[in-house]
């Protein structure tokens, strides 16, 4: 991890220097950290299972015409992917009521909301992350309003694929959050989706049980956070059945 | 004022059914309150001068063409108005940085604005008015896009008048709130200015002194609420200049 020139450290993961010009190197950390930071453990093996989901969903995006940064995994903890210019955002799509929505709006977890509600906060650890509107996004030059629209019918695209994902293994898409940046090919710029899609930045339903299989486990301290992302993983294909070795040594399907 | 049926009991205000079908009688208060109620004084006189602000305020819009919900002035507390359907909204225009805008994005207090900021927060006093986007107001359908649209336009409309008119007075137009409605004319739909326009939801400062003429000399308890309201009114030309007796029995210009 040491040799190459770090960019960016986030709360669970890195950014080096790519191997090649207009390439980073992203590191999946086992860091899970809620409440702005508040809390914060390590927590053994959600590093590689968060690189292998994202690269799961990330490629599958790309095959679908929807633009990412993602090039390649590299490693168990590695992804290659291109260098873009962060628009200072988090995109949340929300299709039922969940965390802050129920308390800003006095609505019940799990309320169907009437359609996919996008939502966007500025990107500032010191600010606590708070909400803005696209009055504030384009008064701030953060993103002008053709990027917004770009953005949004980004978001859109990717909460009906992952809608459509999860449902087919059992799990219901409550919510989730992106990241999306500008990528600069000679004179052309297109918005693509940037950072992870990952358990944990997703809220996601066991639709039979009910139960979280994303990151409100260590947010509310359920514990099994590991077993629920594998969990995950093993729907969707990504890992062997009855695989429990994952943090020592796992078997990944190919 | 307990002749008439009551429709609406407010914090500053009450609204009494009207003489004719679709008119409402609005009664100026002379309650303040600041932080969702939690401060609260009644401050002898701040009603009768809201109500001749506001009566000028809403004369000068309907005269320019700006629908509004106002017909007349009835008397020193109240005004007949236009009965209209509420959108559950707070419509705020930012010129300036000041108050909770400060403290979401980490702004100086007075930094002007790249461009004026319209914001909306829902009208619930349980959620302490949550500030909501476009996107929670469509979905939830408080208003469609196209009467979102009218909001903004009808906004813009305003603060434009307003940084004009107080400008002239010496006064800079920092921020401002707004209510609209609905106002059906047989088949026809229009979205109305509704509320009151007055020093207690707007933001004033001399230009030259940088005081406060406004609600928030109420708010950060600095005192002399109903002198600077008088002042915002004698600067304009509705009181009489040297008029210093205005709750017992002031001279008005009509």
């Amino acid at each position: 991890m040491s040799r190459r020139r770090k960019i960016y450290e986030g709360k669970a993961k890195v950014l080096f220097e790519g191997p090649e010009p207009g390439t980073l190197v992203q590191y999946f950390k086992d860091d899970a950290t809620a409440g702005n930071g508040a809390k914060h453990e390590v927590i053994d093996g959600k590093g590689v299972l968060n690189n292998r989901i994202s690269e799961f969903v990330f490629t599958k995006l790309n095959a679908m015409g929807i633009p990412t940064h993602f090039l390649r995994r590299i490693n168990m903890r590695e992804q290659l992917i291109r260098e873009v210019e962060i628009i200072p955002l988090e995109v949340v799509v929300r299709n039922f009521a969940a965390g802050s929505l129920c308390k800003r709006l006095g609505l019940e977890q799990g309320t169907q909301l009437p359609r996919s509600i996008i939502e966007f906060y500025y990107k500032d650890d010191a600010l606590g992350d708070p909400m803005v509107s696209e009055e504030h996004i384009t008064a701030f030059g953060w993103a002008n309003p053709a990027e917004l629209d770009d953005i949004m019918s980004l978001a859109i695209r990717v909460n009906d694929f992952l809608t459509g994902l999860f449902m087919g293994v059992g799990i219901q898409l409550v919510d989730f959050k992106i990241e999306v940046g500008r990528l600069y090919e000679g004179d052309l710029m297109r918005i693509v989706l940037a950072d992870e899609i990952s358990p944990d930045n997703c809220r996601l339903w066991d639709i039979k049980t009910r139960n979280k299989l994303d990151k409100d486990r260590f947010r509310e301290g359920l514990g099994g956070l590991v077993e629920s992302y594998r969990e995950v993983a093993q729907r969707l294909g990504i890992l062997v059945e009855n695989d429990n070795a994952l943090t020592t040594g796992p078997r990944l399907v190919q």
